[in-house]
């Protein structure tokens, strides 16, 4: 009798986990992706398992036409060049003056002044949702260079929230660390995903993927940016730790990864879900 | 004694098919390939597991001097940007100069007046091949932006045999269609391929990289193009057939699809190829 | 008695590869790729699996804040364009002067005489290894076009070794040629590598993968670049025998292929590496 009742206790976080992923594949969202090159083929991979219909358009020439098409656009600066950033300033601009959403990754935001500089610049564009690990939040809270190590980070990400949450205030962002546990916050609120393995980490681009994920989860519920980050890490992290069970090595693991999430039900999703309030 | 008479009857496609293949792995073209950045993986890769010898050459000083050495060129304009249209100009203006065939896939042409203009301006270098999906082909006959979603379909591929037999008219291109049939179209004649699976248009430049193997299989056979398009269309599609049954998801199945393209023998190719005339 | 000698003999080179792999993965150096559009994500992710820190930074703007906290860089001529070169000279020019080590992978070098002068210009700038197929040694040796076929080589890596003598003792640089087998020269020695199967040849970007595994051997023991490049080759080459034993075609090899890098072992590396003195 108390086992089931334990049972059914509702897991909030995973019905609505499973709210947002039942709706992309319903809505099927454009996400315009203005994004490194190393990471195109996973984030549009990861999008179309999940449900999204993802647009790689950079050229300057074709954000007038077609960023007001789109759901929300995603900016990721990890192979920057000067030629691309006045691009990913006029869809923020866009997406910014239509009401629509924007989540901006600021990869290895710490290798360089340039992109130090560019990624401020474009947070006075005012993202939705900033998403990095825990040496670019810390990076970027501290408007300095040399703290990152490339793409991966040389900081837990639980060393990272008290950047975050400075982060989160002074930008008006939703401020999303990834790493051995994901965290969220608004400035105020704090919550950990718990979900994801170790091993995600040697997959390149996986962080990328992540923001791509956050990205459309954003478009289906802009007003509740801070949940819907939240659940798109979780979701992510699940399908992590569902490959990871048929996964070899970091190779598998990508495959088994997106196999996943494409195949996630409601049932794993509800049951799943591990986030925590701090 | 009727089944035996049955299993003579020839699937002349099927024949064909595999004729097309096994040249491709003998003769090994070289095929110049100015594709977008989320293609360049999967496409390369889909070449090599045929048989072709792709090359990812862009760069404008370099046409003079390569483009007359490959045997096809296949022009894809999914991340176009204006530095990158004059060198899709040359080796499309090198191929026709030679004789040579050209394959051109509008991705996503519907997604601004610069990319119509742009694929409309390729159109009149006389492509032997023009590949796309349904909305693709509607807006390019249509010669107008708004009915593309990013890369993906917003119409069957049935309801774009009209525009694209136009489209062949006015152009002089086999038009082919991609989606859950596949049409090739010289203006007159119809043919329609019925392999692969839907789970395909879930893996990210699947459609390019068809495109990439009717170049291939169009280098082999230039004075029958019609016949390598819906060839190719096929071949592709039955090693999603053969990959989907032991896929688990969209990452599996590009793994597999791969694998078996790589893998096709006479007898699958011969009794596995699916194409009716209309 | 007698088996027990002869197990104790010990391969030297098998001791060394091991030796370097897992020094790699302790001290996981951040090795800088300025590389091509098709190889980003296979390089990267060999370089995670074999456990360095892989960095796509090709801005020009970034070279002097970033190269100097890297341990080596590559640089890969793969997709040329003029604007890049000014990043890759800038970028091995910062690695001379700080007396780290860079590798240069001329791929395709013989597609055009722009891509030549380019790589004769970067050789000027004294890489520590040049990695190249049968076909781009020669090329470069002779100082000549038109003895490529895109990415794919023309010749056996072993009709290279006498141009790679001669290339090693004009450049100062090691001089490395993938093949069917794999040689390594400093103008005098010359060591073969055995590991590998053929099938690797139909994974695009798996000779630049390889490349960057050197880079990152290197960085590890910049002063025996000679014997940190022919180990990079064999531990490459083992993981892809390995890989073969469960691949079904050269998708699943690429997959297995990068399992295998991540999960060798001390035994497996000490026994299986095999390189011979010629």
């Amino acid at each position: 009798m108390a086992d089931e009742k334990q049972q059914e206790v509702i897991n909030p976080w995973g019905l609505k986990s499973w709210t947002y992923l039942s709706s992309l594949r319903q809505q099927s969202p454009l996400i315009q992706c203005i994004t490194n090159f190393v990471s195109m083929d996973i984030m549009a991979n990861t999008l179309l398992a999940a449900g999204a219909s993802p647009a790689m358009v950079h050229s300057i020439l074709e954000i007038p036409d077609f960023t007001p098409h789109t759901q929300s656009v995603l900016i990721n600066v990890g192979t920057l060049t000067p030629d691309w950033l006045p691009s990913m300033k006029a869809a923020a601009g866009v997406a910014n003056q239509l009401g629509k959403p924007w989540v901006l990754d600021p990869a290895a935001v710490g290798a360089s002044s340039f992109r130090l500089k560019a990624c401020l610049e474009l947070i006075e564009l005012k993202p939705t949702v900033i998403r990095g690990n825990g040496s670019e939040i810390i990076a970027l809270s501290m408007a300095s260079i040399g703290s990152t190590k490339g793409a991966d980070s040389l900081h837990e990400s639980s060393d990272a929230v008290e950047s975050a949450k400075s982060l989160a205030k002074s930008s008006g962002s939703i401020v999303a660390i990834s790493g051995s546990a994901d965290f969220v916050t608004d400035g105020q609120r704090v919550v950990g995903s718990h979900n994801g393995v170790p091993l995600m980490q040697k997959i390149t681009a996986s962080g990328c993927a992540v923001t791509a994920l956050i990205a459309a989860f954003v478009a289906i519920d802009p007003a509740h940016a801070f949940e819907a980050t939240a659940s798109a890490f979780s979701v992510f992290g699940l399908a992590g730790d569902i490959g990871m069970e048929s996964a070899k090595g970091p190779a598998s693991l990508r495959m088994h990864l997106i196999d996943s999430l494409h195949a996630l039900d409601q049932d794993t999703v509800i049951h799943g879900v591990n986030i925590t309030s701090f």
